[in-house]
This record gives C-alpha cells, sequence and structure tokens, in this order.
C-alpha cells in the first residue's frame, strides 16, 4: 500500500471517531423523541471507523484478478448506507411503520447497489462494466424513491424543509461514487489508486459526518419549533 | 461449462428480467396497503437475476473437490427463499409484527435448509448424504411450520384462499429441489449437468416468476374484495 493510500485510511478513521464524539455529545441534548437521529448518526461513523481501521492496518483488503480490492469500503456502505436511507426517511415520517414498505423498497435496491458494485470490483473487464451498469440501475431507483414516493410522503406528513435539504446532500453526494468507481481502479483506471483513496475518503467523511451534522441540527430545530 | 448448461444460464438471467418488468408493471397499479407483495416479488427476481447473470459470465462457480460447483444458486436461494416465505406469511396475517415469531422461525429453519445444502455440495460422497439429510430436516421443518402454525394464522386472521393455493404451490415446486439435488452433481451423479441445470432453471422460474404471479393477483382481488 502506497503511503498516500495508507495516510488516507488513518485520517479516515480519525475522522470518523471524531464524528462520532462530535454525535454523542450533540445526541445527548437532543429531546427523547429525536435520540433515533443521534443513534443512527452514530452507529454509521463508528461502522466506518471500524472499515477505515481495518484498511489502515491493511486488514481490509484482498489481491484479487490482478489487483488490490479494498473490499472493507463495500462492508462498510453496505452497512452504513441503509441507515443513512433511514435517516433521511425518518423526516419523512415520524412513524416508521407508516413508511416500512417504502424503506423496505429503499434498503433492498441500496444492498442490491452495493453488492453488485463490490462483484464489480471483483471482475476483469469488461464484466466489471456490466455490473456497474445493474449498480447504476439500483442506484436510480434509490433515487426515484426518494424523490418520488419519500419525497410525496415527506411533503404529507414529515418535515419538509429538512427533508428537502438532506436529500439533496444526498443526491449530490451519492452521484460521485459511481463516477469515482468508473474512473478509477475498479473501472477504467484513469486516476491512481492514491487520488481514488482520497476522493473516497473526502465523499465518505462528507457523506457521514457532515450528512449526519446536518440531520442532527435539523432534529433539534425541528424539536424546538414544534413546542 | 457445456453451451447446453451456458444456455440455461442465459435463459435465466432473460427470465428473471422480464418477471421483473411484469412484477414492476403489476404493482404500480396496486393499491398502496398491497405494495409491499410488489416490493417482495420484485426483489426476488431481481436477485436471481444477477445470480444467474454471474453463472452466465463463469463467475458464480468454484472448481472444488474435484467437480464444479456452481455456489450462486445457494447466494441466490439464501436471499430469495426467506422473501419468498415472507411473501407466503403477508397472506396469513395483515400485520407482519404479529407472525414474527413464526417468521422469524422459518427463516431461521430455511436459511440452515440453504446454507447446509451448500456444505453438503461441497463435500465428497459420503459426506455429502450426511448433509443432505440434515438439510432435509430443516426442510421438513419449513414444511410443518407452513401447514401447521402459519396456516391456523391464516385461518385466523388471514386470507385463507390464497395461502392455500400459495402453501400449495410453494410446497410442490420446494419438495423437487433436494430430489434435484440428489440425483444430480452434488448428489449420486445419476443425471447429466445439463439436465440438472435445465431443471433447476424450470423449477427457479416457476417458483420465483410464477409464484409471484399468482401472489400479485392474490393480492389485487383480496384488495378489491375487501372494499
Ligand atoms: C451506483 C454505483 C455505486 C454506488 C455507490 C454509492 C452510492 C455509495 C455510497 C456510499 C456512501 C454514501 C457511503 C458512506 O457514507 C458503486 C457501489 C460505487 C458501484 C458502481 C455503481
Ligand atoms: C432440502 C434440501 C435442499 C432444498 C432446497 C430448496 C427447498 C430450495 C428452494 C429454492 C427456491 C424455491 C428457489 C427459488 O425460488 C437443498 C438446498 C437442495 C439441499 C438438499 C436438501
Amino acid at each position: 500500500m502506497s503511503s498516500g493510500v495508507q495516510l488516507s485510511f488513518t485520517i479516515g478513521w480519525i475522522a470518523m471517531l471524531l464524528g462520532g464524539v462530535l454525535f454523542w455529545l450533540i445526541s445527548r441534548r437532543l429531546p427523547q423523541v429525536e435520540k433515533r437521529h443521534g443513534v443512527a448518526a452514530m452507529t454509521i461513523v463508528f461502522v466506518a471507523f471500524a472499515n477505515y481501521f481495518a484498511m489502515a492496518l491493511g486488514q481490509g483488503d484482498i489481491f484479487f484478478n490482478g489487483r488490490t480490492v479494498y473490499f472493507a469500503r463495500y462492508t462498510d456502505w453496505v452497512i452504513t448506507t441503509p441507515i443513512l436511507l433511514a435517516s433521511l426517511a425518518m423526516f419523512a415520517s415520524n412513524s416508521l411503520s407508516r413508511i416500512a414498505t417504502l424503506l423496505a423498497a429503499l434498503v433492498a435496491a441500496d444492498v442490491y447497489m452495493i453488492v453488485t458494485g463490490l462483484v464489480g470490483n471483483l471482475s476483469s473487464a469488461p464484466y466489471n462494466y456490466y455490473w456497474w451498469i445493474i449498480s447504476m440501475i439500483a442506484f436510480l431507483v434509490v433515487l426515484g424513491l426518494i424523490w418520488g414516493p419519500l419525497r410525496q410522503r415527506a411533503s404529507e406528513d414529515g418535515q419538509m424543509a429538512p427533508f428537502s435539504k438532506l436529500a439533496g446532500m444526498l443526491t449530490a453526494l451519492w452521484v460521485c461514487y459511481p463516477i469515482v468507481w468508473l474512473v478509477g481502479s475498479s473501472g477504467a483506471d484513469l486516476i491512481s489508486v492514491t487520488v481514488e483513496s482520497w476522493l473516497y475518503l473526502v465523499l465518505d467523511v462528507t457523506a457521514k459526518v457532515g450528512f449526519g451534522f446536518v440531520a442532527l441540527s435539523a432534529a433539534r430545530q425541528g424539536q424546538s419549533r414544534a413546542h
């Protein structure tokens, strides 16, 4: 592993850890009914911490089909992205049971996206591109569900302002992942592994710590407004 | 891979994809409360699509203990059979929480059945037969739970007519799997790998696309009857 890649992993686990401490401090001051947002945000960053830590120790990669695959990225994403979606969904409705079917569909498409992405990363050309396309379709389903039925739900019985803000932030960040994947070592190899790992680092920190911070702030404000 | 086997995989992923499109069209017209049936049916066929696609590309098998094991069949089944059971259970009760324990037991026995079946497929004789017996016992537990407590539940607060139809269809199809396994390459090797793969294909398409179609039709009718 090059020292640039190594450094990005070290910064990764430290950033996730700091994010976790931050969320813990904010959560303590959240009213009881909004604590669920804190639980989601903390779970996300601590899972990411463990995966970055594993990669920093050299335990999160395998050599397969002639290249190094950082599979720990996928074990991170497959757990954290469903929680990120649940996090967003909690602003669309106060009762998860009322959006259970929708959330189930979102999580199914999302897990499908991550797993087929991993299969693609373990495949040689041109198969990796086939899997990228399959994963992209699942991703479009995720976005379609967010901006269609979930948004509809939010406008009926959710908190529209934080929902729109978070859905926009999520969309803007998430669309970058398939692009990095495509130009990175899993795809056309147009950028170096070092650049790739720094891009994922910036995305991961923003999509987890940044997103969580915005979500927790909204949860605190939403609550104080409701009283 | 022989061309007959290859062809069965290609037909497999195409059939699953077409099933997915069909279910999507039907789901759009389902009333809100019945959409969960559509989500289940679509998830099942899209997962099967990915596994058949991987097998068609030659990515779904490993050479182990002197024979080719199509492990992607098991990654398909271990995800789709629990959803098929959930699908059936949704006709036994409108509220999944009221049959949560029962569904947990069903899924536990079912996953046990698939995983021990995979271990058997990776074993040489006579060990493979031991695992077949263990897997069969789990299968009998699944059937016992369906025709005992779950059926009881359906008669109390479910929709008995579609439940009986689907449970019968499921039982008739599922019992064929251990037979194919036993006479196929995983067992006594009495049939060729080509015949084996076509038998699994017919079973998989019927147990997923056929079953899903019957379930979605029942969901649509059940709803219109309730109003
Ligand atoms: C569509 C697509 C992908 C999408 C990945 C996404 C959307 C990941 C999001 C990760 C987040 C948000 C992590 C942590 O916060 C992959 C898997 C790269 C494979 C190629 C196609
Ligand atoms: C009992 C038994 C088995 C049962 C398999 C079954 C029942 C599979 C069902 C698959 C379906 C329904 C797939 C898709 O729709 C195995 C694993 C062959 C191993 C041998 C013993």
